[in-house]
């Protein structure tokens, strides 16, 4: 049991086949080439969900946008959130595991991060802003015809402008579809998340 | 009441504004061109996303592939299917009356498409392939988590590879997060569905 | 598939037998001609739920004065409102879209009356007085514990009297009924529903 | 708070008010009296619901011959165990102590019948034909589109003619309704429920 | 059928097997002649869960503690409302037939401790206080995750200091913990219920 | 924000008021005295709870022979399987974080404890008996009436005696107790957990 853990070959992190890195279009081996510069390892998911071809490319240039640190409308921090909030209330483990980590970054602390990506909650912590946009992509990947005006105008409170909550909407929705992704593929946790 | 669906203004197409055609990136202003020529008018929903900018143009990029009749790994009613009753399954009304209509052309019959827009599982004149892809569908948009092995199995039995039976995922999950756009910002149908 | 739909056998309207009509008690051989007289042709509803006997002719009777356009304490477009969020709410095929034309004739707008019998929470132009029947409709029809006594207040406050809301509990409650005949029996939509 | 229960005002009884009985309409008086005839007083339910005047005799005309023991297709206690697992299922309090004494009285074990009324899923005692229609009584009331092929069919299995599986459906439909009155109302418990 | 119930064996009391009294630790033994004195007889639930030997123990001294009406900071009617609302929404036959009884005992009123039993929210003649005590019941019950610092406040405006909330939260889960034995055994009600 | 997680003051690692370890009863002083000779610090959640005095000592005697490794009929393993899908199905994040830890110690491997602690339904290198334990542990937590007598025969066939089976229900048990204290009270969890 845990010896595959040790070494596991490319068909055990999923439940559809993984298909060889040469077999792929030019446009997912760039994106995974990209992965692997800046995380040091190519993760998992990439691998698992490239069996979907140039309809992942696509996926992927629309979702790395959203998650951009150095560009988007709203503050990287929020976007996290959002991504890790949705993944929790998708269920998605591999998404939590990753997000947690991803998060904790963004915040400067670890614990919050992996706080937030098990049940934001019950983290008294949170900053009030966090815990409404915790809360809206909750509230919009579990259950997105309750989302009613009060909960658009809370948003607009934080001082959020109508292209800054539709950037919001993206991440959550961008999460609805790649949370799908990796629950459907059952996507093994990477190594790295637990160094 | 009545009066405002006569001679709607953009803006009560959406909760949120909705920018002029000519304030949008050129890519966004080209996908709409492009469905212009194609339904011989401007949907509501790309008018009402636009406001999502680059974002949406990229997520426009993604979603327009998987719906093309003249590519794809499935039968264009097959995918049509997937995005019905991810549309229904989902509770969204414009996505719903939509592809009532797409899915109707699609199998040559729009008492057909009505009816599956409305609830698969009573459709007892359903294909068997129709029903499993239905149930596929219906079953990764609301309870992810539920998806098994034997579902899987039972995809590969109707004959589809891997590659296949994750562009049903695409489908499927292209659609939790249209659909989230287009309940999120309650975009009116458009007047073209009731004739 | 597509061939039942042009020329059905009277059994494949119902998942249980559908008796001749010279079997029928002859209460329910009158209301069945009242039907036809009135629309036309005899609904595929009445045949299927005929196997009912002189159980189903009461029911028949009860039923009908609550939808008569010229009786009953509410006006009828309130009732239609009430049947057709009942129907949406729990569930059934048939009697959606057949209220959404009989919704749609008593507002004078078919669009209306189409989009209710998806979802009226994603309908904007809906009037107060309407979206607040709507609103105890859904909650009487799923969740009929949780009608607490702001509700009876705010059908008040429309200025209902006590016989009004009673009756409004009746249409709402025939449906609970008459949505679980049809949903079991797997009535086939007629086809006059769709031109 | 006890008092009230020694000498209850009819307004206390419901949440609605309560007609005078010379004010209602002769075919409810008519019923009001035969139930009193056979049970010795008048229950709370029928004083309730007469605020549906003419509605409310149509729909007791319907209820009450389903509930004959002396007519009806299934058993008598077939339809009771019908009535009150739906009862159960659908939360109704006033309804689960009628039909506990009641079912109790059919079954000729009184014991059985409260512990259906609670919950038929724990009486292990319960007899084969019981549980399955109990079974099908609660699939109705709470999630009739899950009532599948394979649900008829066991029905047959257990000797049903298919007028007597709508009578049953009748039953099980007429709880829905009838629940949802008294759950609406709040009838008071009668005080000879605890005798 | 019946029979059964009318000279029970010691098996079909419990879904596992029930040991013979002198096969238990001393410490159950003395707990069942406790129970036996206090009640005339030896109830069917201490016999079923004594399977769990010293565990069992071990968990009655912790529940029987909290249910004494000698000691303990709330008042014995207090934590019995507790009980029994938890009971009830748990959904546990054989503690709710229990504790209608002493719910019914510790209030003064049989007729009340049924109607609890059977559902709180129905009885309009609950007090205040035991309204909020039974609402806290239900939530922490199902979904404690949703219990707020509003609900905490609302306890400690009824006068409830720090101690005697937790002491409310302690009645609560040992139900939480008794009642999922008795479910899980599916414990036969006592014949003494029915008296 | 971030400070409050350097110096948290007893205060805050709950939401009722902390009581100083000596104004506690003796009995609970030495279970608190025994945890930190063991861990090497104080957990959290016993300072929390501590504000049951008596009721909580007993509690933890019950609840602590249950998790005790050198002692039990099912090994060890078995019941922090049991312990961590139960507290994961509660949605107690405390608890989560707890016994991916102590999960992690008993099955030797972290990465293991921690994936489980998230979600053991994604856990595909789960044993068979585990996969059937965690199972089990999940349904009784959260849908305790589901439990059927097939659930049991699939313990016996793994080899449990009734008398281990009720084990596996009191561990299950015991954290639906425990898990609704933590929950109820927001215990924050441990800076140990984080090492």
């Amino acid at each position: 049991m845990t010896e595959t853990l040790e070494s596991p070959s490319a068909t055990i992190i999923s439940r559809l086949e993984v298909p060889e890195l040469d077999e792929l279009p030019a446009e997912l081996r760039q994106q995974i080439a990209a992965l692997e510069r800046q995380l040091g390892y190519i993760p998992n998911w990439v691998r698992a969900i490239s069996v979907g071809g140039a309809h992942t490319a696509r996926f992927n240039t629309y979702l790395l946008a959203l998650l951009d640190p150095n560009s988007g409308l709203l503050p990287y921090a929020d976007r996290e959130i959002l991504a890790t909030v949705s993944s929790a209330e998708n269920g998605c483990s591999y998404c939590r595991l990753n997000h947690a980590g991803s998060l904790g970054e963004a915040l400067g602390d670890h614990r919050l991060g992996t706080r937030i990506a098990i049940d934001y909650r019950e983290v008294r912590e949170l900053s009030s802003r966090h815990r409404i946009l915790a809360g809206f992509a909750a509230k919009l990947s579990v259950r997105p015809g309750d989302v009613d005006d009060a909960d658009i105008a809370e948003l607009r409170e934080l001082g959020l402008s109508d292209e800054e909550i539709f950037e919001a909407v993206h991440v959550i929705s961008s999460f609805a579809a790649a949370n799908r992704f990796t629950i459907f593929l059952q996507v093994r946790p990477d190594d790295q998340f637990f160094n």
